[in-house]
């Protein structure tokens, strides 16, 4: 029942993929049953647009939808991108509320409009309303098939209805249903367990739990995480500025926000912007996307470069230096990302706040010391012993012990800054740590070397 | 409700400290009540163990149990680490039994072993049970707490049962119960909803849904992830090779071990060795797991530096060189990195398979023209400008832009190759491709130098 890891399996994707490209997209469709959701994001990623497009148009919507609920979201949107927006707006309806708007929000607004035409007038309101909620808070993670009963009916009349509604209903909509007033607040909730107990004549009134736990539409994906922390539910219920029960944030789709939120820190972390990046993207956007992080970085490679062509007569005079410089560089670098990791993690656990850069430094000094005494004689024992000269040992080894204290120090500093000030720390705290590191270290190697340079 | 995203509050966590460290422990255990997660967080992380420990034993042990609940995993294991193993064992028993073992498979073995005395003998074996299956596969995650009735009983009786043991239930184990045979081996699964609608004198085996989805005990986090993925399922039984039924996996403890495992990527990336680094761990243990990765470092680096090494001659003779090779260095790290991150996404994703090498150099090679082409360019007419020399502009320009297309191909290749050697991709993939293309990249300016030395 359950893949391999890798996927790999008897064959069927392969053959899947063969059927497809040769026209014979019927049989195709039918093989796409039997494969797991790596399979079939691994078939997705190998047809051209052309075949994706006819071979998503021979299933029927609703297993149209299915596949592309177990695409990755960049992928998803690939898809439905390349369909003609008649057949997109078929197989969107398909889905739920809230990956309906996940979807097209990752649209060219163009063709999300195009798309939209061919829902029904309500389906579109609705879908233009999740759209938006900023993506991330409650608003943008609800959805907004909810089980609500008017604070009149009976016991009788909600399980009447369950019953009724069954198909629709579905599986785990049904674990809270709520209980509102005439205008639509929310009064109450009503688990399972308790309409299973109750008296089918009883108010729901009488059965509900008052007053729930509620999170509002904008609060944010951690304070969802920390809800959900303290609460043991698998939903909640999500009220607008009215009090006005607008729909229902389950507590997978906050673990789901969550760990998307990690991957972009990651992506963004490795230079990686603008969200995941697959090979089988256009050359040019590929291109384009990673260049524009490429060329902030040579822009600050060159300010870095600038310290060693201020101090080009030092290195004239001791050309064994410049086998050091590059090894300073990268060290000092390692070890202030250390101290950036350590920062983001704890920033994201809540054991730091952003103003406590002064405790933070102090912390990473101790490990800077320790850790540049260490790194420092090692490379300075080496560098020594190479050359047989003492002096040039002390010059590279100082140099990298005292640029490891420096490094870890802003390293440990620089996520907190970035987050007091609000920017993104996860994107901007390399490229800042390495030109600072890199100049710091390039001038320290540079003018020790210059005090003792009769010796080298 | 909600906390801030900085847990900025009122001052209570700053009062709390305040009284723990003045020894007010009973006054500062009623303060706890009104911190969220991330307060706690903060709170644990800024006490020293023995106050953290006095604190942790003024509290009733339920509700310590809550908060170490509330706290990451490294800094849960600190707190219960600091404990007596009697005040340890009185805590960990109020834990479900999956978080337990988590929680025990962190500390020393003596360390474990002197808490599990502590505990009654079928909780201890219990414990030892879980202990002994492998971190993130289904047996690690699954929880023990099981309802299961026997094939012979009625609705009626599940009902009763159910009403009598409502306390030890709990909210969320409920969702599902299983029935079994007399060898305890999975027969159906009752659904809340189907004891709603049947009649109570029913045999539970005529409601059930006979021969439910399940997950073998071995399973990976990867095929659970995709077994969620394809069923809408909160939870799945937990089966061992004889069939019976041992446990139940639910989704959200899948979707936490996902997150932790990128969690884990991100930091061995970093060069965070051996789970989380909070400041708040003793200095040597800090700094000896970061000292691991930088001494592997170091020697690469060596390594790479050997090779400027080989031409002192020819930087001798063109000492402008020397201001370029950290920033090729650099600069083809970043190229690389982002090729490595696009693999590890793709292989998460399932899009590309470990052995699709040639595929993926293919398409890396593509941006690797492109990218070398513009930043190579970039490069060079600025080098060449400096020094009015058009000669030093193709030398550095040539040479990033033909390291960034090696950079590429080989940063998108090690993920898989590492992955197919079953290897940890996210550990050695960042060393080895600096190394890698450190090498390159300054054999191809030195080289490329030399051959035009004169005109430099």
């Amino acid at each position: 029942m359950l893949e391999s890891d890798e996927g790999d399996n008897d064959g069927t994707v392969e053959r899947a993929l063969e059927l497809a490209e040769s026209g014979k997209t019927a049989e195709a469709a039918e093989l796409l049953d039997e494969l797991g959701p790596n399979d079939r994001a691994w078939l997705f990623a190998h047809m051209d647009a052309e075949t994706r497009s006819s071979l998503v148009g021979a299933l029927p919507a609703r297993v149209a939808a299915e596949f592309v609920h177990g695409l990755g979201e960049e992928q998803a949107a690939g898809v439905i991108e390349d369909l003609e927006p008649e057949e997109a707006a078929r197989i969107v309806l398909e889905l739920e509320s809230a990956e309906r708007a996940d979807l097209l929000a990752m649209l060219d607004t163009d063709d999300t409009e195009r798309i939209l035409t061919f829902l029904q007038p309500d389906q579109a309101s609705e879908t233009r309303t999740l759209l938006a909620y900023p993506a991330d808070t409650a608003g943008g993670l609800m959805v907004t098939e909810v089980l609500r009963f008017q604070s009149g009916v009976t016991v009788r009349d909600v399980l009447d209805d369950l019953r009724e509604g069954a198909d629709t209903y579905g599986d785990y909509n049904v674990q809270y249903a709520y209980v509102v007033d005439a205008d639509g607040a929310l009064l109450g909730v009503l688990r399972q367990r308790d309409l299973l107990f109750a008296q089918p004549a009883q108010q729901v009134t009488d059965v509900m739990i008052p007053g729930p736990a509620f999170v509002r539409v904008d609060a944010t994906l951690s304070s969802m995480h920390e809800f959900f922390d303290e609460h043991g539910f698998v939903g909640a219920p999500v009220l607008d500025a009215d009090d006005r029960l607008v729909g229902v944030v389950r507590r997978f789709a906050v673990e789901e926000a969550m760990r998307r939120q990690m991957n972009r820190l990651y992506q963004r972390l490795s230079g990686i912007i603008g969200g995941d990046e697959l090979r089988s993207m256009p050359l040019r956007e590929r291109a384009v996307r990673r260049l524009s992080w490429l060329s902030t970085n040579i822009v600050l490679n060159i300010l870095a470069a600038s310290i060693i062509a201020a101090h080009q007569d030092t290195l004239q005079a001791a050309i064994v230096l410049a086998v050091f410089l590059p090894m300073i560089s990268d060290m000092s670098g390692c070890s202030g990302n250390q101290a950036v990791a350590v920062s983001l993690r704890e920033l994201t656990l809540g054991v730091v706040r952003p103003r406590e850069i002064g405790r933070v430094i102090v912390k990473e000094l101790s490990v800077g010391i320790v850790n540049g005494m260490v790194l420092g004689t090692l490379l300075g024992v080496a560098a020594g012993l190479w050359k047989s000269n003492p002096w040039l040992g002390i010059v590279v080894g100082g140099a990298l012990a005292v640029n490891t204290v420096i490094a870890v120090a802003i390293g440990g500093a620089i996520p907190l800054i970035l987050r007091r000030f609000r920017l993104d720390p996860a994107l901007a705290s390399g490229p800042l740590l390495t030109t600072v590191t890199d100049m710091c270290g390039f001038m320290l190697v540079l003018t020790l070397a210059s005090s003792v340079i009769e010796r080298l």
